[in-house]
């Protein structure tokens, strides 16, 4: 049996989600994979870090969450008023970063993550912040440190497409991939494949908790360049900037412009795109990175991905084409992902 | 660097790919996941084992098998009339075992494979005999001398099927799958469905060398049957013997059925699937196990998965819904699954 002491910074609707799944799933982990995963430590932007050398008891800590009481009520805990104060003072194996995504400098994530990796803990994130700003000097970092940094629900959640790429399908070589990473902006659009124009279908995805208040960062197709980058840093080895990839989002389509693609036998996508170039003398590759709405033919095995589904094709050298769809969000589906990873920590 | 002294057995179409990948790819295989893959042994059924310590020239015994020479003219190299005596005898890291399917008794392989574990070697195959007959004792009799039995090449060739269900989805807790795991007959009733009949369709498919002279294993769904019992044990635990799979081939569809599901905007795949279910009082659970035409709407992911390309979509508790689709079959496809398994054991 491997014991497990992990530290959770984040305790909103993913934190808790999290927490839920190493709960209910604790006897199982320990049956099937022989790991016993313990919480010592947890920690929120507003309350700071708790932590218990012996750990804490997961209904305890979700009942302050629940009553919006501070976590330094949790009984016998050591307290510190900040994340960052506690990674430093207390003793884990694994961090899951699970913060709030911040992709102009990536705080706090970016500080929880390096300080943790310094003291030789495998970090586990959704955080798309640090993953799409920094991906490689984490990876990097955790080499130095002999630890692992993870970050699969940054793309697709929990449905497995880095480490399946990087992971079961090692030693090809990927020269191209086209997904659809966005399930709020593909929601829109499927809605407006059946009939409903973009401002109907934007009300829509969010009476449903698709999209947020201000869906900016999904229909101006800001949140699939942050994926975009991280795919670019994980499988391509390259570090874009955000300016570097091209982007259109989705609020200029109209209903009309959909329905005529449709009467081709078509449908319209946001895609996601990576692809290697080569310059005019054949001599550098380069990364061309775009995300844009695209049209493409039913035989496309994206074309058929509807709803909030997302879905990524990778053109291999030795595998042509290989596609993975499934969820995209969701605290669970998210908590999956990050639970795979700490498993691989450990394994 | 890490030096890995690999040996080959079963040197076919698949061996042979094997041998030109690990070739083609091997300073990048040093540049970018620090192996050094040195090939020290290749055995056939016809002429025997050949080693050499300090590796072997894959060009040279490439060429010896295009002249249809023996192995042991590989000048040099030690010889053993036999697969077995010689990696009893030999020294190496790894074997890879491709020596042709036998779902009978699943030899030679299983001699093979279980010589090399006894030795301390991990051992990766593509070879479905051994994994549909004795997956779970394989891998328990490599857990016992601590090493890894890996098998992503058996089901949908290099696509990533096994390893992203048992790696990438760690933790999560699948309770059904439905898959097209056999090209051929997909082939085929994707023929069908353009309007050819069954005899057409099924010429069509040997001129292209997707179907054999003889294509009973296809088309009466034997082969689907391998790869649904290597799923059952490796993501479900349950041994089953391939009678307790519920068969039925493609041999008696006709292309009127075919047209009037189509007429329904649906389509007929051979479908493999394996289901959770309970018995009667709900105490104990059985797994389902069928290989069968099966008729999809055309939302279902499946339905319009054409030609040769395989699929396996994924019920988990924490994922719902995952798809992967790809190549099922090739030299190149499987090379890549054994390399990656390679890569997995030296990780």
């Amino acid at each position: 049996m491997r014991h497990i002491r992990l530290s959770l910074v984040g305790f909103g609707v993913v934190g808790q989600g999290f927490a839920k799944l190493i709960m209910t799933k604790h006897d199982f982990l320990k049956q099937y994979y022989g790991v016993d995963i313990n919480l010592v430590g947890v920690a929120n932007a507003r309350y700071g870090f708790v932590y218990r050398q012996d750990g804490l008891h997961i209904p305890a800590v979700l009942q302050l969450a629940k009553e919006r009481s501070p976590l330094k009520n949790y009984p016998g805990a050591t307290h510190w008023d900040s994340a960052l104060e506690g990674l430093q003072a207390s003793r884990a194996n694994i961090l899951v970063e699970v913060t709030p995504t911040n992709l102009h400098d990536a705080e706090p994530g970016m500080s929880h993550i390096r300080t943790a990796l310094a003291k030789g803990m495998h970090v586990v994130t959704a955080n798309k912040g640090p993953a799409a700003l920094a991906a490689n000097e984490l990876i990097s970092l955790a080499h130095q440190h002999g630890v692992q940094m993870r970050m699969e629900s940054t793309v697709m959640a929990g449905t497995p497409v880095i480490s399946t790429i990087r992971e079961g399908m090692a030693g090809s070589q990927v020269f191209a991939m086209r997904g659809i990473l966005n399930g709020t902006t593909n929601y829109i659009l499927s809605e407006m494949a059946e009939g409903s124009d973009y401002v109907e279908a934007l009300e829509d995805a969010q009476s449903k908790g698709y999209a947020e208040t201000d869906p900016t960062a999904d229909v101006e197709g800001y949140d699939a360049v942050a994926k975009t980058l991280i795919l670019a840093a994980l499988i391509f080895g390259r570090t874009l900037k955000p300016e570097q990839v091209v982007r259109e989002g989705i609020t200029a389509i109209t209903r009309e412009q959909i329905q005529k693609v449709i009467d081709q036998d078509k449908r319209m996508k946001l895609i996601a795109s990576l692809q290697m170039v080569s310059d005019g003398d054949g001599k550098k590759t380069m990364l061309d990175a775009r995300v844009e709405p695209t049209i493409l033919p039913l035989t496309d095995p994206l074309a058929r991905v509807d709803g909030v589904t997302n879905a990524l094709t990778i053109h291999a050298d030795t595998l042509s084409e290989v596609t993975i769809m499934g969820p995209g969000a969701g605290s669970i589906q998210t908590g999956q992902g990050l639970l795979a990873d700490v498993l691989a920590c450990v394994r």
